[in-house]
């Protein structure tokens, strides 16, 4: 058993990251700030048959803010247009999610079915209907089978508790292992706790790359520095992570603050703001790294620091187009320190860059010195490149920017496993 | 046998499509236009004891000019560079190739020897050195063998035929067969000729993906017309693939006219021009589709076709975003007429479209209408997915704006034939 108490977590070799953070890990994921209770049950949605939990809940006993950041992409599942309307007009109190199927590329009737998903929430929960924020993931362009999730509502209503293992493993869906964790830290004169419970993307689902998240606090704190905090975390964390550079219709984070803790209410620019964004940052960024790690098909979590750029951007568009490249992925998988596929990476990233001052290290090792193949012993650089946690560091010299991102290796396994024939999985379904 | 002399070619079912253009191919590749020589020996680059052919010669009897197309990444190989310089300044006459090194990221002992590269070529055929163009593909960051290369230039000049074939088998690296064609079309009163060799890209070279086409024509050709001509046919043909969205280092087109056809001057805007741009850009269109079916490891020719979109960048947008998608990619090397995945990588290809209006068609069959499940019959679909050769049409009803572009799937095996040890090509370099 780990700290998270998931059997097999990586957590143990993670603690050695250097961006782990310094905050003590509790029990408890979404459950663990004061107020929060959460149910995980099985609707039966993907297959009538299978065991798996597929309809999880998280509610807060006393009234909350909420704040949260949806996917970019233009297609976008009917839930998240619901719930990017209902954050914004209401005090959300309850999340009700469903993996199995995404509820995107559904049109109109997409749109009513989610509606349908809040309003029997709401009436279970003796809420009003945009109180309850609606998540779905799982395969696109099928319709949902509603009638197999409304009658189950208040089931999932009936069985919250102070646990949030089983909605952990209810949003899961082709995660090796649930995703959770949570951290305490005092802040204005009490002790705040901040949880979180979240299911992967990419490469470890093959119908449709969705990442979930879904924070709770027991924080007061003012919503305008809830929404500043959120887009912070969100951007330090889910935003650096890249496993295929694609990006999914139903992306969420949504964090929920119900007041409980008692401390003096965060605001901006005052006592407690800077600890609280610290402390959500570092949950996300746990949750984040967990989502790149996590599944058979991945044998490395990478990270790509960038230093020395012309500007930040300049870094970022470095760190992405290295961090994005299939050949580089297919030399990580290959436990080859292929300096070379690097630089031509850097080289085609859109950055302004001199090759003749461009150093890359493995973990520490320099395998690229002024552009040039450097005299570390290769077998040195192979053995850096062979653990399944490398840092990549590229240095241009040619100026302060600075940016890294987290990615992971392209493995012969992710095609096996997202070839996967669309007619299987809507037999599945 | 195919109409290319190349056994095994896949030139028989490309012929079948739209775009395969409807000149008369003519045997010979870059030696079919008047006046052009070429050859092909073995220097043992890679490995001294392969009987691989790795330096090749391409020859004009006549004064010739020439225009030529490099990568855009900002690393270059010192090659790129030298020819880059050369082209602009003098009439080049000759073209020399080696493959099993790139000579990239080798800093200025790198560019010291692809002048004596320049330089001997040059003594062998009673040129000056800045009449003499030079290619090399292969391994990058490793400095190149160049005792082996510069004894066997004058042999390679010596050994100059009408035949390309030599040629066309020196510059390959893992291409799995040579690519080669030619065509003659009546311009300006005469028989003008054009032929080509090329090698390929992306997921058929572990070491580097370098693209090399070299283009001969005896048409008689005002300067900046053949630049026009080769800028234009280069962005309707090489600038429209894409295996893995990387760029290389190495990438080069290169076009020499030696006006032995005896033609009235193609002249811009006047008589010839558009005859001659269009047959230009049919040969470069039939290599570029060479490039992107060949190799074990695809399994499939995919054209991405975008239309109605809001403008002609925005519908490159889409088609770049489509065809770079690895989950795109593997559904099609999964026979998988996966139209959600196509949906969702429209949605983040920051072109500006509609949801529900977005129709996408698998070889004419509809799969999605208004950004919903079509009614055709999933086998139907899964069967026009299976084929060798797809036409996936993406119809945004947005707008005017078209764009195509030529792609493959992504192969287990790709993965497999990348994550090749650096150690290994080492070795065999």
């Amino acid at each position: 058993m780990t700290r998270d108490g998931n059997p097999g977590s990586k957590e143990g070799k993670q603690a050695t990251m250097k961006s782990e953070g310094k905050l003590a890990t509790i029990k408890g994921g979404v459950c663990a700030p004061k107020g929060f209770r959460a149910s995980g049950l099985k609707c039966g949605i993907k297959n009538p048959d299978s065991p798996k939990l597929d309809l999880a809940l998280i509610y807060s006993d006393h009234p909350s803010i909420g704040a949260a950041v949806f996917t970019q992409n233009q297609v976008k599942a009917a839930p998240v247009r619901l719930s990017a309307n209902y954050i914004r007009s209401d005090q959300p109190r309850a999340i009700v999610v469903n993996s199995g199927n995404a509820n995107a590329c559904t049109g109109s009737v997409g749109m009513d079915h989610a509606r349908k998903m809040a309003e029997a929430t709401a009436k279970a929960l003796k809420l009003r209907q945009r109180q309850v924020l609606v998540c779905s993931t799982g395969i696109i362009g099928v319709p949902m089978p509603i009638d197999r999730i409304l009658p189950r509502i208040p089931d999932a209503a009936a069985a919250l508790k102070a646990d949030a293992t089983d909605a952990a493993a209810a949003i899961m869906t082709s995660d090796t292992k649930p995703k959770t964790t949570a951290v305490r830290r005092e802040i204005g004169g009490a002790e705040v706790r901040i949880g979180a419970i979240a299911k992967g993307a990419g490469m470890i689902n093959p119908n449709m790359a969705t990442m979930l998240c879904f924070v709770t606090t027991d924080a007061a704190i003012d919503p305008a520095e809830l929404e500043t905090a959120t887009r912070e975390a969100v951007d330090k964390s889910f935003n650096r992570i890249t496993i295929d550079g694609d990006m999914s219709t139903n992306d969420t984070v949504i964090v929920l603050a119900n007041h409980a803790a008692g401390n003096t209410p965060i605001r901006k620019g005052k006592a407690g703001s800077r600890e609280f964004r610290e402390a959500l940052t570092e949950v996300m960024v746990r949750m984040a790294k967990k989502i790149v790690s996590d599944g058979e098909r991945v044998t490395k979590l990478v990270e790509v620091i960038v230093k020395g750029a012309r500007s930040s951007a300049d870094a970022e568009k470095v760190a992405r187009a290295v961090a994005n490249s299939n050949l580089v992925k297919c030399s990580w998988n290959g436990n080859d320190p292929n300096w070379g596929r690097v630089l031509h990476a850097v080289g085609y990233s859109g950055a302004r860059i001199k090759e003749e001052t461009v150093d890359i290290y493995f973990n520490g090792l320099c395998a690229a010195k002024n552009g040039l193949v450097n005299h570390t012993p290769l077998a040195k650089l192979q053995q850096a490149v062979s653990r399944d946690r490398i840092r990549l560091c590229i240095d241009l010299h040619s100026g302060t920017g600075e940016y890294n991102i987290y990615t992971a290796d392209l493995s012969p396994e992710y095609v096996l496993f997202n070839r996967e024939e669309y007619a299987v999985s809507k037999l599945k379904g």
